[in-house]
């Protein structure tokens, strides 16, 4: 798709006063009348015709679909609004990505953007004459063609037509960082009851009138959803606009379609409300202007409530039951059009009722007049470049992770907190990339240790200030989103990197559970852009999990679980990427890693306590090349020789713990020979043909071994190892150890006894495993567990973890500068520090 | 846990001028006050103290816990509440249940249950003495001790701290259907930024004042979360007004602890202000109850913003830095109070400002005036038997489903939409259960195919009628739920179960995707109670999930997820089943099974399109009894020799599919011995050792042999069969078709291709995977594969199926009594019939 980028940065929006548009005429309403005629009438045809588009012949059963699949009730509404906005668009100048919250309706958003050409540009197939009509009408929801949402194959859309509640956090996600931009964002008054709908109006507490763009909410009040009246249709007015209110906005109510008001009126009204509240937003800048973005005050931004009959346009009733105007038009009104006379009459009536032959010519050609209505090809809205925002993306400056790495002089001698490192690169990044990089989090951003980058920026918010240092680190302009939903901040991340920028964001590890489904919808676009030719590449959605299970010892049960990782391995593998860096060293690199990425969801794990450093900066970068990697410094093989057994570690805390068993097999067993292995990118251990990462079998049997016991110290269910490992040779041989959902308020070295993932354990694992040890290491293996049983005997007792574990430290680094006692416990505490 | 239960059932709640209550005194507000003191005392106590808990003794560092975990900030918030409560219940006899929202507050319900006496009733080592004191102490946030949060090892508690929001959805849950219950409700400023709590307000939309109790929402206004001011404390406290009224509430303010009033005039102040609000309540029910269930309109029932400081009562700074009214309060304030010895000396002044000596007698038992505050036993919070549920819960009385079963002549000759069969018994249950089952569901009960209990019952709904048959099936009193939140319908519906009555939901499959984190949060709080021996067993979690991944072919990819099956099979087993009824049969058996089913998460996956029913009643009942079973009529096998091949499946759709697939082997291969089982009880896959339900490896290898290869037609992602099997003999041989991520809107068989789990490619793996067939039949191979390119290109061009496909039905079938054509396409439409 190429249109010539809109060159702005306009210091302030125009009223209409000031763009010399001339006053509304009988004649500009006509046309905004018939464009919207036009949409419904492509829309209709959608979702019913195979065939005869123009209806120049009789319409008759075979031109109407076998299955007719698709949603009428909510596209009138979408149309009418669509049409409008061009009128405002060409006249202000106004780049604006239109937000269609009841994505479902697609045959809307297709009709519309077929209309002002850009459908035919992005797919030339789909001229814009009788074939192309008929092509465009057989596409949509058939096999081969389209589907019935709005979908990544809709020009000018960021959001999918499917789980509804995002329309407005994607809608600012959008416009952050990009003050040219206004969302005018269609929200559906069903999808208005869920959840994330209903927080994201706060959004308005998080956006500067001088830096951002502006975000438009029209509340598409039609009355019903699926088969239900909605609750903000059937509460009083009174109170509707005190909701609205109350979430910060200034409603303006817009009626219609519920009498016999004309056509031209009712346009009137709404052109005439549309210049006013985009009136109200210029001068709302232009204060906040003023202000400078410093200052700025929020404003109450308007907002629209569109009050019209569902279905708007259709039927007024169907086998004598009202469907204009009622849930029945949610779908497909005439169900049987294919399969009874009277529903095809009907069908054909309620075409006809637009006047095709009115709206487009002998070829098949809209109207010129009617086409005249949309804005240059440069400010369409489905050719907004921020709709296809890859194609404007623009790489982020890295400065140089290495210079943030740990001087590591023996492995293990550093002790430091890993997401505190990495912080002070964010800080870097954050410094050099002002306006294309943000971190958005649930108010966790500084329990999870990045608040280095609060040197360099603020958390944004544009609610009340106090003063003091209460209010630190908070600015009205600022490149850190705290808000506590996390459906919020994901909504906000998305919309942010769908329009071309890039960010991160940060959670707990249990509670990003909360966007799975959210997840879900944007791994299914990035497989579907992939294949999309004009879609180009989007910065990837990265996650970074800290706080994680085997450091939620403080918090309890309720904020054990490392699942997401699961949950995201069921999508596509040329999307998904899950990294569990051991160290500081290791997550600096594997972040300069994901930042550079593109079409992925990256997924980070680890840890804010102090933690060792078991690499130097060249190891970890050549580790995380690998993404795995015998750790021979560990082990006790001698090259030439077999090892008796694999000691596997994924994810930061059974790093320690293997290494800890390492050490103890060395002392109680020093003739078994023991091979090390830690794995970053967990994506290595699935073969090679299921996922682009996978290692080749070759591979994997020479670091694994095909008949060696393998004990594996993973951080999360132990079954996903086996998921991804079940097709390898020396998978009998594979014993896993992870969170088997045990646990509660306790030491951290009590988690991992409950788990069995502790270092006595794994030696216990390793006696049973390897042929021949059990009888002989029968007395080894009974200290092992009365060193369990000490240790929790010691955690009961005192609070704490036995100082011989909590103050363990792997040898080496013991000689040289032991790392300070207490290491691994002292930071569980002081999320708010 | 033995209390009385409060015999109420009142005609009306009473205003506290008809309890003969005399009028408020300052020796009233001094024993609130006091009480106050002490719970605060008690609750710094359990977060920092391991002895001494009197301070009879100079506090020295090792009276404090080596690991200070706990949560102070909204504590004191809490325990304010609690005392006023208490008065107010006691005067009025209101059953009352306290959810606290900021459950991380756990130090505050204890120490209230603890005072009140409840705590140590239920656990008689936590004695009312220095020497209780002291295990009270120690134990909170302590290995071997109790959770930091609210938890179920909480006396009166239903909701667990830990993932925020669902305070509002878990008390109208409660109260439902208890017209005697009083929901106090707590929630923090934070958690109401979330987006789940942001919709739960508008509950209140669906609340019947006469047959349901009453929810009073108290905002707790302590400015901050972890590390941020939250948003609703710093709008303008009219905005914030007006969004609660615009939420239909009608709000009080009451804002104490920011300056220096004495405590007698806050206190009388809120002691007044309760007493208004109760009798605001009472009057609201008095009225409605007047009107009558049928007509009562809905009052905008009171709630209060509770603004105070976080962390009142503690520390006004600590290290010079303001923490009392700041987010600095929110964990542990004086983090080193047992290193440093400033700390130190700032708890034993903050301790001593309560005055201890004041509270608590020579023995350590609290003074009897104060003691004097708390309700009569079986009044009180902790001990409410609604907050123990199961003590309460009454089993479902369940009509014989077996004569709602479909009559089946011949396996596939009855086509039928299951969960319509299961929507007439439903019907039946929902009539003998009248205040004791509820469905909830968003806005999908009827797309679903449930809408036969609109016979019996009506769409609870509080919001605005308009007359007329929009309003159909909706009524102000009614036993179905609706609201377009998933997360509404979770909470609601896990609120209902937990105190005590029985419910289902049924939603979308790739949506309930929505809910993943608060099934984690509930599937944890069931296993925990499965070892607190006061707690009794409540009734299952049940989730119908319809509108599946095989049928969503018309909404497309975004609507195409199966992974909710994944997501919870990583929960307990002892907590997990998962069921896949082939048919209508299985599905009224199976649904008989999980309604008896108690302290489960029960997932149930079935079809609403039309679909053959294979298994007589009888037939049925064996099948799920067993949970899988060899179907000998579809499989070619002769007794006394092994089976050449397995063909398993598990699901609606790919049994379809194999038993297409097995028709054509015996049309290709006739000599093929053929096995076909079907499986219903997806844990039976497991081994024994790992799932309560699992097939012992004996009874496994007899059904799918050890040797042979089983070609497994899943309905979900196929991994999951991998790794509930690969501990079996046979895994090797196992080859398993799911939904691997492919999708769009195209037609059913055109989803299963993409996914290679039509019958054409079954027939090709069995080809590929039986030693000796791949050579032999090189031929029948082709044709299958030309099917597929028939069957794609026919989609294509017709937007429906191949004929053959279509009206495929099994051979015994065909001879009796056809089902009629196109059974597997008509109904993927038709949502909202
Ligand atoms: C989260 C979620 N739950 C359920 C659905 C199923 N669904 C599709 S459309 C719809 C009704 C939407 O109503 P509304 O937002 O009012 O849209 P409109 O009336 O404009 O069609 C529902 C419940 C969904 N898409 N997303
Ligand atoms: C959904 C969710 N996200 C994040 C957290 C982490 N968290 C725990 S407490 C808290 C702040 C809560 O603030 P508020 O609700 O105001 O409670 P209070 O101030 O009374 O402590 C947060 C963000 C959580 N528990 N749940
Ligand atoms: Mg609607
Ligand atoms: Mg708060």
């Amino acid at each position: 798709m190429t249109t010539a980028p809109v060159q702005l940065q306009r210091a302030s929006w125009p009223q209409r006063a000031d763009t010399g548009a001339p006053a509304l005429a009988e004649g500009d309403l006509d046309r905004i009348h018939r464009w919207w005629r036009a949409a419904n009438y492509l829309s209709v045809g959608q979702i019913y015709l195979l065939d005869n588009p123009l209806l120049r012949t009789p319409l008759s059963r075979d031109h109407v679909k076998p299955r007719l699949l698709g949603h009428w009730g909510t596209t009138p509404g979408l149309n009418f609004l669509y049409a409008h906005l061009n009128r405002a668009i060409s006249e202000r100048r106004q780049p604006t990505v239109f937000v269609t919250g009841p994505g479902h309706g697609g045959p809307g958003l297709v009709a519309s953007t077929y209309l002002e050409g850009t459908y035919s540009r992005v797919y030339p197939e789909i001229s814009r004459d009788e074939e192309g009509l008929q092509r465009l009408f057989k596409q949509f929801s058939f096999p081969g063609g389209i589907p019935s949402h709005v979908a990544p194959e809709t020009p000018g859309s960021i959001h999918e037509g499917g789980e509804l509640g995002y329309a407005l956090s994607h809608a600012y996600g959008a416009v952050f960082d990009d003050p040219d931009l206004l969302a005018f964002t269609v929200i559906g008054d069903g999808e208005a009851e869920t959840g994330p709908l209903a927080t994201s109006w706060h959004s308005n507490k998080f956006l500067n009138p001088v830096t951002d763009g502006v975000v438009l909410p029209v509340l598409h009040l039609n009355g019903y959803k699926i088969a239900n009246p909605t609750v903000l249709a059937r509460i009083p007015e009174e109170e509707l606009q005190e909701l609205m209110r109350g979430y910060g906005h200034t409603p303006h109510l817009f009626t219609a379609g519920f009498d016999d008001e004309t056509p031209e009126s009712y346009h009137r009204r709404f052109a005439e409300l549309l210049d006013t509240v985009l009136d109200e937003i210029a001068v709302a800048r232009a204060a906040a202007a003023e202000q400078g973005a410093e200052h700025a005050e929020r404003p109450r931004w308007p907002m629209i409530v569109f009050r019209t009959p569902k279905g708007w346009t259709g039927p007024k009733t169907i086998d004598g039951k009202k469907t204009e105007g009622s849930w029945r038009s949610h779908q497909v009104p005439l169900a049987s059009a294919r399969d009874t006379e009277e529903h095809l009459r009907d069908l054909d009536d309620w075409l006809r009722s637009y006047r095709p032959e009115e709206l487009f010519d002998e070829q098949g050609r809209l109207d010129a007049d009617i086409a005249s209505l949309a804005p240059p090809p440069e400010l369409a809205m489905g050719a907004l470049p921020q709709a296809n925002g890859g194609s404007r993306r623009i790489d982020l400056r890295l400065p140089d992770f290495r210079q943030h790495g740990v001087d590591v002089q023996v492995p293990g001698a550093a002790v430091v907190e890993p997401t505190r490192v990495l912080g002070a690169w964010l800080r870097e990044v954050m410094r050099v990339n002002p306006g294309n990089f943000r971190i958005f989090g649930p108010d966790e951003t500084a329990s999870n240790r990045l608040q280095d980058v609060y040197d360099v920026t603020d958390k944004q918010w544009m609610a009340g200030y106090e003063g003091g240092d209460l209010d630190a680190f908070m600015g009205r302009a600022g490149q850190v989103m705290e808000m506590l939903s996390e459906h919020q901040c994901q909504g906000w991340l998305e919309g942010y990197l769908l329009t071309g920028r890039h960010g991160l964001m940060s959670s707990y590890e249990a509670f990003i559970h909360i966007v799975d489904s959210m997840v879900n919808q944007h791994a299914k676009w990035l497989k579907v852009t992939n294949h999309i030719e004009w879609r180009s590449p989007v910065a990837s959605l990265n996650y970074l999990l800290s706080s994680h299970v085997w450091r939620q010892d403080h918090n309890g049960f309720s904020h054990q679980d490392p699942g997401f990782i699961d949950h995201v391995v069921n999508k596509k593998a040329d999307i998904i990427r899950v990294y569990l860096p051991p160290d500081a060293n290791t997550l600096l690199s594997t972040f300069d890693h994901v930042l550079r990425s593109k079409q992925y969801i990256n997924v980070v794990v680890a840890g804010k306590q102090p933690n060792p450093t078991w690499l130097t900066m060249e190891e970890a970068v050549r580790h995380c090349t690998r993404g795995l990697g015998i750790w021979d410094w560990a082990g006790t093989e001698q090259p030439g020789t077999e090892p008796d057994v694999v000691l596997a570690c994924a994810g930061d805390i059974p790093t320690v713990e293997v290494l800890a068993a390492a050490d103890l097999l060395r002392q109680h067993l020093p003739e078994l020979k023991v091979r090390v292995v830690n794995v970053v990118d967990l994506m290595r251990l699935q073969p090679e043909g299921e996922h682009p990462h996978g290692l080749s079998d070759r591979d994997y049997d020479t670091i694994f071994t095909t008949s060696r016991p393998v004990v594996f110290a993973y951080h999360g269910y132990p079954w996903l190892i086996h998921r991804l490992a079940y097709r390898r040779t020396g998978h009998a041989n594979l014993h896993v150890r992870g969170f088997k959902e045990e646990g509660t308020t306790t030491t951290p070295f009590d988690m991992l006894m409950m788990n069995d993932l502790d270092r006595f354990h794994l030696v216990m694992d390793v006696i049973d495993r390897v042929p021949g040890l059990a009888s002989r290491y029968a007395s080894v293996r009974q200290q092992m567990q009365d060193m369990r049983l000490e240790a929790r005997m010691y955690a009961r007792e005192h609070g704490e973890d036995l100082p011989l574990v909590r103050d363990w430290v792997w040898p080496q680094a013991a000689e040289v500068d032991a790392p300070p006692a207490g290491m691994q416990n002292s930071g569980t505490g002081g999320d708010n520090e």
